[in-house]
C-alpha cells in the first residue's frame, strides 16, 4: 500500500532516498539452491548505474551491493535475501530552492502535498535512484528464469521521433548494449544519440521508449483477470519513474486493427500441440501466456530536470519564479531504463512461475515436483 | 493471485461463467451509511448489457442484480455486500466445436493448458461477461465518490481509424450516451457506426479505444513506485478483456515530446496554493494526485469471435479444421467496454481514497476524523 | 481487511448476516480436475447446521448450498467457486429490543461504536451464522486433502470441567460423531451433556474446547516465522466466534515443562530418515512441519446469549434495563463448532499445501510437477 | 507467504540470519512527522538484547541500529525506513556436529527438510535472533500508539509453576523491569529466579509465560472474523519463536465458565456511553474492541538447546548419536521475550489504527480528518 513492495510470491521489499544513507531491497521467495554472489547482482547494477557515459547523470556512485543475508557458501538458503547500495556522492545543496518552489513536473509538489514534507535532497524517495533496487532484485529473478530456460531483453526503440527498424530478439540480444543508446539498430542509435546530444545542448531533454522480450515462458501461466500476466505487466511497467504509457502485442495500434486481420491462427508445432501461426497477441491469450514471446513497449516522458528556464512558484514566499534545474541529470532516460524495464519483466515474470508451479519455491535443486527429502545441507569444506 | 480479486481496502471478489449458473461479486470495505439500492447497481449494469443495439451481441440477460447483504433499510452496514446475478439466455450447443479446435486468439487454448479443462460454453471464465461484476462493483465506488465531489466519465474516441474530436469533459457528461456507440463527438460517432456496420457485415470485427477522466481528485493521493496511481490504473485497466495498450496523460505520445514542452509550470489557485497551470501530466505526478483531472485512453482489440472464416486445429483429431464462430457477438468492443473502464476507474480511485484516509473506512455519515461514537442502528418503523 | 477474507493462495471470500437473504462464500484458488458435487459440501453443512439435536438452536435452516460456478461436469475447472446459502428461518422481531440495549459481552455494541450502525437482527453479521460459509469452502479443503493423504478430525474434548478421557486419533474418527455432544469418551460425552442440560434448565450456558489433529501432512510444510504453520492456525482459529484460547502441542502446559522433559529427540524411520521419537512439539519445529500429527486446541466461551436476567444499558433512552435473551439460542457452543474449527484446519493446510508446492495449483489431475500439457477439456456426453 | 511479513498497513519486512552479516528490518506505512531518533529504537533493543545477565545467552552483541532511510531532521517523513543491524559475535564452530544430526525439538531438521539446506550457523533464519527485527519495528509502532494515547506492557507472569501475583497495569509498568527476570511481583520474580538458576545448573531450561496488556484502545476497532483483533493478535503472538499457546480474556480458563458469570453486564460511563461494568471479555467482543483494557497471556516453551546429554540421529552417516549443546543459550525465554511480546503487541495495535483510520496514514502532524495541505518541507538550519 506504500508503494515499496512488489511480487506475490516472489517479495520485493525496498527503502531509500535519493541522498539518504543507504538504500536497500529485501527479496524473499527465493528458493534455496540458486548459485548467486554479489557480482551475478553488480554486473546488472552496473549496467544502471550513474556516470556511464555523456549521456547520463555524472553522479558519482559506485553502486557496490552488500548482501546481509540469505546465501551460503555461494547459494541461497530460501530466506529472504538482504542488500544495501550505500549512496556516496550526494550533494544537497543545490536542491534548496526547491524545498518550498516545486519543479515543474516533478513529484515535489505531490510529495509535500500528501506527506506535508519530503526529503528534498536530489528529490529523495521520488528520485529514479529507487530503481536501484529494483535492478538488484531483477538480477536474481533473471537468474532463476535463465536456469528453466527463460531469456529476457530490452533496448531502446525510439527516442524523440526517431525510431529503430524492428529487430529480432537474437540482434537485440547481441548489438543493444554496443552502444550508450542501448538501441539494438546502430543507425537509429547514431541518430537518436545525435538527437539527445542536440536537447542537451539546448539544456532540454526528449522522451523515448523502449521494446522488451521474453521467449522461453511456458504456456498456460498467468490467471484470469485482475492476475493476468498483462494487469502485472502493466502495474509493473508503470511503476517505472517516469512511464506514461504500456503496450504489449499490438498495442495501441490494435485499435486500427480489423479482427480478421489481428487473429492469430492455429497451426500444430512439432510435437503435435497447437501454435499460433503468427503472434499479433503478443504471447497472451485471455491473460494466460501461449508459449509465444511476450513482447509491448514501455514510453517513458523527457526527464523534468532541465537547464531550461521555467516559471514555478514558492508556497513559503508567496511568489512566482525562475527556475533552472542545473545538476547532474540525465537528458534522456530509456538507455538507463533498458536494465530496470528488464528487471521488472525479471520480477512478474518469476512471480508467474512461482504461482504457476513451475518453480519449486523451496528449492531449485530438485525439479519441481520431486519433494523427495534429501538432505544437503552447507557444511564447512573440510 | 487467481485473478478474482481486486482492490487493496475496497476488495472486489469474483465468480462466474458466462455460461454458468450465475455471477456473482462481493465487495467488502464499503463504508456503512452510503444510501445504495439495486436501483443504483442496476443503472450502470443496463448501459452494459448486451441486446442493447444492433452493434451489440443479441444474447438476452435482463442482467438483474439481487443484493444478498451489507444493506439495511437502504444503507449500507460496513459489512459485505454480496451480490448475484443469474444468467438466463445461455446457448452453449454452438460452442462444441470448440471444445478441442481453439478459436483464433481466444483464451480457448491457454485455458486449457493451464487448467487441463476448462469451461466451454460461451467462453466460460474467460467471457467478458465476467465484468458484470465489475460494473456491479463500480456502481457501489461510484456513490461513494460522487459523495466526495469526485466525478468520472468514460466515452469511445476511436473506432478503427475514425477518431473523435477532442470533447472537454461536460461533453462527455452529456453527449457520450446519446448515441449507441457511446462517442461524445455525434460526427465521429455517426462515422463510426458505419464502420463497425461495414465490418459486421463482413463478417469481421474492429477494434477501438477509450477516453477517460476523473475529476475532483484530491491531491496528495497515491502512493510512491509500485503504489502510484498510474500503477495501479495500469492493472486495473489492462485487467479489461482485449485491452492491448494503457496511456495516461500525453500517453504513447511523451516519447516524442521535449521537456520544456511537457513540463507544467506552477502557479498560484485561488487559494495561493500552487496549480499546474497546464495539465500534460494527466493529473499525477511522482504517481501522487496533483489535483487536476486525471486522464488517459484504454485501447481495446477486435473481437476474436468472427463469422469469417478461420484456420484452427483440433487436438483431438490431430486435424487442421475451418472455424467460423457464428454466435452473437460484439463486433467492436468499446461502446460497452465504457461503463466497464468507468467501473475500473472508480474501483481504483475509492480505493486510493480509503488508503488516504479520505474517506472514513467505517461509516461514511461522519466526517473523516470525527470518531465520536454517535449511535444511530436502524431500527423497524413504528 | 474487512475480515471476510481468508487464506493467501487457497481464498475464501464470504458475506451474509443472520438474518439477511442468504449467505455466500467464494472459493478461488481450487485446482482445476477436483470431482466435487452440492453433496460433499452439504454433507460437512447437514453437520453443522442448527435444529440437530436439544442441545443445538431450533432455528430451521436446511441450510442448502448451491453452486453458482467453478464446477463443470462434476469436476472443478480451477475458477472461482461461488456458493450461496439462503436463510429461511429468520424472526428478527425478538431482536427488537437490544436495538440500542446491547446485549452482555456480545458484538452489538461493538459493531454500532464501529459502523454506526449494524444489521440488528439475529446479530446481523457477527452471528457464528457466517461459520456456514466456512464449513461450506472447508468442505472443498477436506477433499483436496483427502487426494493426497492428510486426514483430519476434531473432537468436542471439554465442558465446563467435564474432559474427555485421551482418545486415539483412530477413536475420534469412529466415535466423535456418535453422540450430540461430539465427543469420542462416551463416557464424558453422557456427563457433558448431563452438564448442558443442568445450565440450560438455568436459563445459563456453558464454555468448552475443542481438540484437532491432522495426520498426513508430509514435513517440511509451512515458512518461517510470520507464516509459521502455528501463526496461521492461530489465526484461523482465532477468528471463530467465542474462541478465548488456541494451543498446539502441549499448549498452555508447556509453560511447566523443562527442556529436557518436553524436547523430543531423533530416531530413524523406515526410510532412514529422521522421525522424532515423541511428539511434545505438535507436528511443527521452527514453524514448520515434522511430518508427526499436528494437534491442539481451542477454547471457546460459553454462549453469551442466555435467558437468564442480565442489566445493560439503552443509549436511546439512557436508561438502564434487564435483558433476557430468550430465543432459540445453544447453551453451549463446542458441539456445532466442531466442523467449524475442522474446515478452519482443513484451509490453513491446504493454503500450505498449495503455497509449498505440494499440490499442483492449476490442476490435481496431474501428479505436481508433470506440468505437460495434455488436453482434455471436458466434452458433451456423445 | 515465505514468512518475513508482518502488517497490513504498517508493514514490516526482516532479514537476517543469527550467524549472517546483519539483521534488517524495513517499515513502511509509518505516517510522516513523527519525531524518531535511533536512540528510540536502541531502547528497546537494549531491552531484548543478549547478555544482559546471567540468565541470559552470553553473546556478546551491541545490537546498535542503523537507520538508513526514512527520517530526515529528526522525523519521519512517511516513506519507508530500512534498518540494519550488524551481527557481531558469532561464532559458528559449535554448530557443526548439528549440521546433519538436527538438535532436538528445534529447527534443524525442518528447515532442511524444506529447504534442502539451512544456514546452520547459531540455528540461521529459525534462531530467535531475528526478534531483534521485530523489537526495532515495535519501538516505532509504539511512539505512535503513544501519541495516540495507547499504553502497554508486558511482564513475565510464570515460569515453571511459579506463578506471579494478579498486578495492576500500573505495577507491572513500575516493577516488572527491576528485576531480571521481568516479573512485576518482586517475590515471584525471586523465586523464579531460583528455579531458573536450578534448571541452569542442572543443564535443562524451563517454559513460562508473559502475560500483556494495552489501555487507551478507542472502542470500535477491528474487524468481523478473519481480522478480529484476536485473530490478528493470535498470529502475532503465535509467530514468537517457541510460542505454544495464546489467550485473551479468560483465555483458557473461559471453558469452564458458565455464561451467566463470565458475561460483562453494561453501565454508563462519565459520558453516558455504555461501558462494561467488568472486564472478563479481554477488550474484545465480536472481535471489535470495547474500550477496556486489551489483555492476554503467551506460553513459551522451555528453551530446546541444553545441556542435558540427548539422542539424536545423523543422517549422513546413518548414525545415532549424542548430542550436548553447549553455547551460550537462554536457560528460559520470557524475560528476553517480554520487549519481543510488546512490539508485536504494538504493531498489531498501530495496524488497526490505521485500517480504523484513527490515524492519518500520511502524516501525524494533522489530526486525522484535518487534510487541509499545510506545506512545512524540512528545510536547513539557516
Amino acid at each position: 500500500m506504500n508503494g515499496n513492495r512488489f511480487g506475490r510470491l516472489f517479495q520485493v521489499t525496498t527503502y531509500g532516498e535519493s541522498h539518504g544513507e543507504a538504500m536497500g531491497v529485501t527479496v524473499s521467495g527465493c528458493p534455496a539452491g540458486l548459485e548467486l554472489t554479489t557480482d551475478d547482482v553488480q554486473a546488472d547494477l552496473d549496467r544502471r548505474k550513474p556516470g556511464q557515459s555523456m549521456i547520463s547523470t555524472s553522479r558519482d556512485e559506485p553502486d557496490a551491493v552488500t548482501i546481509n543475508s540469505g546465501i551460503q557458501d555461494g547459494y541461497t538458503t530460501g530466506t529472504p535475501i538482504g542488500m544495501v547500495i550505500q549512496n556516496k556522492d550526494a550533494r544537497s545543496g543545490k536542491y534548496e530552492p526547491f524545498i518550498t518552489a516545486p519543479r515543474p513536473s516533478h513529484g515535489d509538489f505531490t510529495y509535500s502535498a500528501k506527506f506535508g514534507t519530503r526529503n528534498w535532497g536530489g528529490g529523495g524517495r521520488s528520485s529514479a535512484r529507487e530503481t536501484v533496487n529494483w535492478v538488484a532484485a531483477g538480477a536474481i529473478a533473471k537468474k532463476i528464469l535463465s536456469s528453466v530456460g527463460i531469456e529476457l531483453k530490452a533496448h531502446v526503440n525510439q527516442i524523440g521521433d526517431v525510431r529503430s527498424d524492428d529487430v529480432s530478439f537474437e540482434q537485440i540480444l547481441e548489438h543493444s548494449e554496443e552502444n550508450e543508446v542501448r538501441c539494438a539498430d546502430p543507425d537509429a542509435a547514431a541518430e537518436m544519440r545525435e538527437l539527445i546530444d542536440d536537447y542537451q545542448e539546448k539544456g532540454d531533454s526528449i522522451g523515448g521508449s523502449i521494446y522488451f522480450e521474453a521467449r522461453g515462458v511456458p504456456r498456460g501461466l498467468g490467471a484470469p483477470r485482475f492476475d493476468s500476466v498483462e494487469s502485472r505487466l502493466g502495474q509493473a511497467m508503470m511503476s517505472i519513474p517516469a512511464t506514461t504509457a504500456f503496450e504489449f502485442g499490438l498495442g495501441r495500434e490494435a485499435r486500427e486493427w480489423a479482427g480478421h486481420d489481428r487473429n492469430d491462427e492455429w497451426e500444430f508445432d512439432e510435437n503435435d500441440d497447437p501454435r499460433p501461426v503468427t503472434n499479433r497477441h503478443g504471447g497472451l491469450q485471455g491473460g494466460i501466456t501461449t508459449g509465444e514471446p511476450i513482447y509491448g513497449e514501455v514510453t517513458l516522458h523527457a526527464p523534468t530536470s532541465i537547464p531550461k528556464t521555467q516559471t514555478t512558484v514558492d508556497w513559503e514566499t508567496g511568489e512566482e519564479k525562475d527556475v533552472q534545474v542545473i545538476g547532474r541529470h540525465d537528458p534522456v532516460l530509456p538507455p538507463r531504463g533498458v536494465p530496470v524495464v528488464e528487471a521488472m519483466l525479471a520480477l512478474t515474470l518469476v512471480d508467474f512461475m512461482l504461482l504457476g508451479g513451475r518453480v519449486n519455491p523451496d528449492r531449485l535443486d530438485d525439479r519441481p515436483g520431486a519433494y523427495e527429502t534429501d538432505y544437503h545441507p552447507s557444511r564447512p569444506e573440510t
